[in-house]
């Protein structure tokens, strides 16, 4: 059976992700990461959407802090969602560059031919690492920086949700019949999620625009 | 004064990279990684490095170890040096992809202008993360992938060594008094070098090359 790595934090997006890599046939290594963020309610999440897809093997790999973030900086407060159009300050600088290098490292190990990521550049919260140009200059670090690439088997880097908006996600999501009501989405971490960051603020808008309703609790 | 970033194993290529950022005028920030090498010698040379550079800071990422190589799984022996053209079982997966990650998220945080990395397509093990194509690939990314790269300051990923065989690192290391008495290089990490294994051969080589006596101890 061909093998898929999805990295999985427990959110909307990569619960989506589990979603999509099962239906298209593939045995699923999720990964997680410890990064010291606020909302390690996240991992909990991520390891019942595990435990959902009865997964043989879900590695929690633990990453050392470089700091910089209000994700993972206690002084730095999560601020409420805003549009103006700049990046916020929950980047994590490098996140996603990290995340799929574990993941790559990880593909080789259990020659896996793909790797799934949620990210998303239609109703994001302006990363950089989110958008096509990312995707596309990984994947050639993908195909000329590893043993698999190189000998002409590069690990493909997948993001089925790169172009679609919150709303199509959900959408999709709830026709796979993912369980989006073990996700989490809320960068503050709290018994609930709080309904106003980046991050409560998109998944609720895209629920709206869905017509469908949010399974999870909001203070 | 401008930063940059320097990826520093302890061994010969990383001590050359600190003696020529120092020359060109950064102020160092190197950095260090402890991912279940057997060679852990490593990490305190790299430590007697940074001290003989008197920076003021060196970090040490501790990295979850993926598996799959003859550095890090005590199951797997250390080869002997073999020019076959293939890539060894000390291939560590993803290693640099990973250690340049680090590094970059490390810079933004720092506003480090650039990363040294000591890699080589001249002499070296055959590894697809040490060649030119590598290095291009992973600059892209940098560039559209972090929040300095988009804001069009993007961090700068030099390999000062990559166009140079060992005889000439070991040359321009002499010439800039980079201390090769404190690195090593030995992937079996035991109380003297072995001599024997392929870093110690691509070492030992260049120093007869470069007609100039190795200053460390081997068996």
């Amino acid at each position: 059976m061909k093998k898929a790595v999805i990295l999985l934090s427990g959110g909307l997006d990569s619960t989506t992700c589990m979603s999509i890599a099962d239906k298209e046939g593939y045995e699923l290594y999720p990964i997680s990461f410890d990064y010291g963020q606020r909302h390690t309610r996240e991992l909990e999440a991520a390891k019942s959407v595990a435990k959902f897809y009865q997964v043989n093997e879900h590695r929690i790999f633990h990453i050392d802090n470089v700091g910089g973030s209000a994700l993972t900086d206690p002084s730095i407060q999560v601020p409420e969602y805003k549009e103006d159009g700049e990046i916020p300050v929950t980047y994590v600088p490098a996140r996603n560059i990290l995340f799929l290098s574990y993941a790559l490292g990880y593909a080789e190990v259990i020659a896996a031919e793909a790797i799934y990521i949620g990210i998303s550049s239609v109703d994001y919260s302006g990363y950089p690492d989110c958008r096509p140009e990312f995707l596309e200059a990984f994947q050639k670090v993908a195909m000329v920086g590893t043993k698999m690439g190189v000998q002409g088997q590069p690990i493909q880097i997948k993001a089925p949700l790169i172009q679609l908006s919150k709303a199509d996600t959900i959408r999709l999501a709830t026709q796979n019949g993912a369980p989006l009501h073990l996700s989490t989405s809320c960068y503050r971490g709290g018994e609930k999620a709080c309904g106003t960051c980046d991050s409560c603020t998109l998944r609720l808008r895209g629920f709206a625009e869905a017509g469908i309703t949010d399974p999870i609790n909001y203070y």
